[in-house]
């Protein structure tokens, strides 16, 4: 049923015009999220929370128009789109260190409590890292005592730490919270930059007139939004899910010491997929301009991908805090559980994925 | 079908003989092992693994008698009983420490050599650790040059290890192999004890006659071996089987970091249903003394139970050694990671034996 609605061949012919819609609402977007970002100072002040939020926009409008770009070549001007796309990436990549970084911290100091025994989930937390991990109704132990009080969300509750957890807590605090610093600066180098300037210039000739190629008009865009379906599709054929779906596999664990620091070469393919996914998604967009069926499906295989990025990052970064120099053996212990902790977190995305994507899969056959 | 012999109600009445049949037999397997490892020297020489083996064989025996004491303990004279069941259980346990050190050395080392992507299996951990875990055909990589080459069993293969793990390696090494050593003196020790010869005469008597009750005669095992069943049943209606049938619950490493270095309290209740599944088990081999009816989901609990029990202390172990004073701290982290991946290892175990345990729920409703 919802399937039907993911694939693009199902739908009826859709014109250019769509597309030109989607693109001239996605610049309309993107410079209105600019407008708040510098009526907001940047998140120098009092209203950082709302530049914060500003920023996020700037993104979303930029990953779309960047996807829909890339999605629908054929009919845009290629030129113009050859050179525009690397931009809005740049943009958002830049854009979006400060909050991953920030993200990274508040997941990592959720994952130290709760290894700790210290509480069942911090109100800043609560939802992310945990979601759909436990029947609460069956934990065990009560929340500790410093798990319901109020806090910033980015300084550790030491309350029920050990000596090593609490310093790996404050290792990683000072390590993301400095990184945390550096994009927000970068970010707000990067929107007063002449560089900047020409994107947004771009962005707002695209509000107004998008760069149709001349047989545009005539041709249909189902054939390429199904063409992003079946890349992700045949990449999610390329992932190891019958492992995945098999609980417990060890896999995301198995070059946990390896001596190779780079990211783990096994996530890649599944970052990928999640690229695609995020395409597709874009281009469903641009067919049903009205809204989007809902397909709770996809949405949880795009939230497992989510996850699975979030923790091999996390993991990645408690394995670079263990080998800051001098630090103590109990705090390298700790990151160590962490790691490991973070990985399970990998395989357990995984299963997730598999499990929403195999529905999928069923209901479509 | 299969469960319908597991309920000790569903077979036809059996009488005392039975029970002094069981007896006698294990006392004979007793003092036959026993002879066999008096013949091998204690495993001073060159018949260590037959003294091994005879060992296990006594503890075997012992177990059996001590738990059957338990179960039909109605039919049998109180205070002999009540004083031999201590006896056989301080033998038992002094004669197992030996295997169990070493096969926590083997399980840890198989463990970092995987979570150094070193090695598949190595040719002495082959199904063990490892078994059930993976379809080999997607496995990502290689095994490594180092993982077909012999080796003993207890020395790490250190070729494609970081330092961290191999000085962690080394580290268990040196202290489990310290307390392996011990417990093989302890054992031989007690061997040669007064206490040791007291409870070899019981057995030898009761290898020629069991001490029956007067009424014993008159009396069916069965509901006593019913009773032993339905305290199983009730110590795993007490189990959190609903979070560990939900994978990835993140349940058992949740004590991972807390300041307790006591033994999780969490793995209690699984410990006791693993000793209480033995006993239903010797009560079927006393109510079929031909030859116990094969249920492969009764041994798959067994097993995850003994999984789980050989995780949790192996976690102890590396949880121990990351205590010592002065270690590295890329020791410290290989540990904390080590420590980390053998709980979801008993996470998995908690999962595997739901597994089993909720098809048997099945079969019998």
């Amino acid at each position: 049923m919802a399937q039907q609605h993911l694939d693009p061949r199902n739908s009826t012919a859709v014109a250019a015009d769509a597309l030109a819609g989607y693109l001239r609402t996605q610049a309309t977007e993107f410079l209105r999220a600019l407008r708040t970002h510098r009526e907001t100072g940047g998140g120098a002040a009092s209203g950082a929370e709302e530049s914060s939020d500003a920023a996020l926009a700037l993104r979303r409008s930029a990953r779309r128009i960047s996807g829909t770009l890339h999605t629908f070549r054929p009919l845009l001007d290629a030129d113009w789109s050859e050179s525009l796309r690397p931009e809005l990436a740049w943009l958002s990549g830049t854009l979006g260190r400060e909050h991953a970084y920030a993200a990274r911290l508040d997941r990592l100091v959720a994952a130290l409590n709760r290894l700790s025994g210290a509480t069942a989930a911090l109100p800043s937390q609560a939802g992310a890292p945990m979601a759909g991990r436990t029947a609460g109704a069956e934990r065990a132990g009560p929340p500790g005592p410093g798990g319901t009080g109020t806090r910033a969300p980015a300084t550790p509750d030491r309350g029920n730490l050990t000596i090593g957890a609490a310093k790996a807590g404050a290792l990683l605090d000072r390590q993301l919270t400095l990184a945390r610093t550096r994009a927000h600066s970068a970010a707000l180098q990067a929107l007063g930059s002449s560089r900047f300037h020409a994107v947004a210039d771009s962005v707002a000739v695209l509000a107004s007139e998008v760069p149709l190629t001349p047989t545009a008009p005539a041709l249909d865009l189902r054939p390429l939004a199904a063409a992003a379906h079946d890349r992700l599709r045949d990449a999610v054929a390329g992932l190891p899910l019958l492992t995945a779906g098999h609980p417990y596999n060890a896999e995301a664990l198995i070059h946990g010491l390896s001596p190779d620091t780079a990211p783990h070469p096994q996530d890649a393919p599944w970052h990928q997929v999640r690229l695609l996914l995020r395409l597709h998604r874009y281009a469903l967009e641009v067919l049903h301009p009205q809204a989007v069926p809902v397909d709770v499906r996809l949405l949880a295989a795009g939230e497992a991908l989510n996850r699975h990025r979030d923790a091999s990052e996390a993991a990645s970064a408690a394995a670079a805090a263990a080998r800051t120099p001098r630090i103590a053996p109990a705090t390298a212990y700790a990151l160590g559980v962490l790691h490991a902790d973070q990985r399970h977190e990998v395989e357990a995305a995984r299963f997730a994925f598999q499990q929403s994507w195999q529905k999928e899969a069923v209901s479509t056959s």
